[in-house]
């Protein structure tokens, strides 16, 4: 048990007087709370900026945009990079094993501080998707609508092993020591960097990739055949990766895809997925992309066919695309209109417009 | 240039008198010339008894088999953990970096040596399907049949990423030691089992990892929430990955993926791949299976419509299964029908049977 925490968020418009037009933006295993501002480490800007800001989707004159940076996470909000009261020293895998669940129920808290009885929205993508429909499991009455965006309601066996060996590959690394670099003046950047890679190319479509890279060289007319990285793809990865390392702390990358590993809201409900949403009033909007197989449409229909089944407000869109997993971070139009279109509705059942 | 190379190889049954019934198997990435015989380092049967022996679809009793370790490999042909002459050390990234084309140039050395003036049939999955076609591509007078399975003329981006990230694994392990490790008498495992681990999830298919996985706890009851390998599939692929550490040189992982990468038979033929087989008179039997992400059956039929622009002799089959990749490695009943239906039919046309 943890007594007390930090979580570190950004706003962007303004909460009205009848504190109804709060949105939370839930992000996705690598993002962090500056979905439409700057980040600090990087300078790159926010890593939703397609949908938040003014007369956006996410429209920052008409809505209240809340963003925190998830519990475990290395932003600001409390994680394994922080100082454990008890040693004195960083927590490193002294800090508790987090769940989804955990993430939430923190976000509430937050939620309890803003003083905002209920969300007009909970949205997010990947992971992000995942705490909307834990926000819907556990605090429905809390959110008035809810946009889970390429996401399941638990993680499969694939992405189980594909988090296992991004896991590994940090651990593997000796600068890991044990989760003590910290006290070593040192990092697994190498493990780390190649869990990114590993991670990055399940993002990424098949198609989107050959569309992307295909067999191109980079920066060379023929192949050098060595193992530089003689194609564009080789050398993306390995920016990826590089990049990847200064923002992002070894220890919560390990956390994170562990709290997405244990993500099974049926299992709390006796196997059924349905009674999780029974009674719910809130509106979901469920989105996938054809060409995402991290998290393919089969697992969205399996959140629409439950909450169907549970009788309660649902639309579902499978956008196409060849963008894969990504698509949510992109500009995908098809997404955004959905996902407008969704809103306005729902902002007029609301009052808001 | 490699003035001398070692080839070591296994043969099963007898060659005829007329040296007509010979076949080349040619191996995958990480199989090696055991095919039908038990591995030194692991004890384990062969990789294809499924396929070879009496009465098998690669019958002992009527064909000579052939396999050989790949150039580049670590079972005995040379590779970059021989000693490199003019130093007296092993080659490590001295060794030149080698093709699919050297592969089998290599082969076809020894098939010099075993006075087979041409093989009744070349088969193999994978790379070991690569290694067909270029057969096809370089020495089509030299191979009767050739039966190419769950491979590709070229690989894909995705496919070199995979291999990529393999790659850094393994060149991160500071035990690694810029490809000297022999020379300090250390070995980079855990990188290397970080690699095998991310290309093992690739090999399998989303379904058969439900199927035999799910999200079945191993040998434990709850859930422990830390990271241990609370799920069977995170037991698998450290088993896997640790198991696979002691039968194979890391530099040959490297060499060998890298040979995989460069492999784009249409580059040679002015990005036609129909001219590589024009006038072929090879019997050609290309497989692949629908859940094989990896070297989905988009590739394969790549390959068949150069081989019908060419006019070859081509007979093509996608076998349901939800094996994935793997498939061409296990009992799949539909593919030794296949297989086996068309070897008769070309050892009539051979009068072999």
């Amino acid at each position: 048990m943890m007594s007390d925490i930090t979580m570190a968020y950004n706003t962007y418009g303004i909460l009205n007087e009848d504190k109804s037009n709060a949105i939370l933006v839930c992000h996705a295993l690598t993002g962090d709370q500056f979905a439409a501002s700057q980040q600090p480490v990087t300078g790159k800007e926010g890593w939703w900026t397609i949908m938040i800001g003014p007369g956006k989707v996410l429209d920052t004159d008409r809505y209240f945009i809340v963003c925190s940076n998830v519990l475990g996470g290395c932003m600001g909000t409390t994680g394994p990079k922080d100082i454990n009261p008890e040693t004195g020293k960083a927590f490193g895998l002294d800090f508790p094993i987090i769940t989804i669940g955990d993430m939430v129920r923190a976000q509430s808290l937050l939620q309890d501080y803003l003083e905002i009885p209920d969300w007009f929205c909970v949205i997010g993508g990947s992971m992000g998707g995942m705490q909307v429909l834990e926000w819907a499991n556990s605090y429905s009455e809390r959110c008035f609508s809810a946009i889970p965006i390429a996401t399941a309601a638990k993680h499969s066996a694939q992405n189980i092993a594909f988090h296992e060996v991004g896991r590994q590959a940090v651990m593997a690394d000796p600068n890991w020591m044990g989760g003590k670099y910290l006290e070593h003046d040192v990092k697994p950047r190498a493990g780390l960097a190649v869990a990114r890679m590993a991670a990055h190319v399940t993002y990424l479509s098949e198609s989107a990739l050959h569309r992307k890279f295909g067999r191109n060289l980079q920066d060379r007319e023929a192949l050098t055949f060595g193992f530089d990285a003689d194609f564009q793809v080789e050398s993306y990865l390995r920016y990826q990766g590089i990049n990847f390392v200064d923002r992002f702390d070894p220890n919560s990358y390990l956390y994170i895809t562990r709290a997405m590993d244990y993500f099974d809201i049926a299992r709390d409900h006796g196997g059924s997925l349905a009674k999780a949403f029974e009674g719910s009033q809130t509106r979901f909007c469920v989105v996938s992309f054809s060409s995402d197989w991290l998290f393919p449409t089969t697992e969205s229909k399996e959140v629409v066919k439950a909450l169907n089944a549970a009788a309660a407000n649902v639309s579902f869109v499978e956008i196409e695309t060849d963008k894969g997993h990504d698509a949510f971070l992109l500009d995908t139009p098809e997404m955004l209109e959905t996902i407008g279109g969704f809103l306005n509705s729902t902002a007029k059942s609301r009052g808001l417009l």
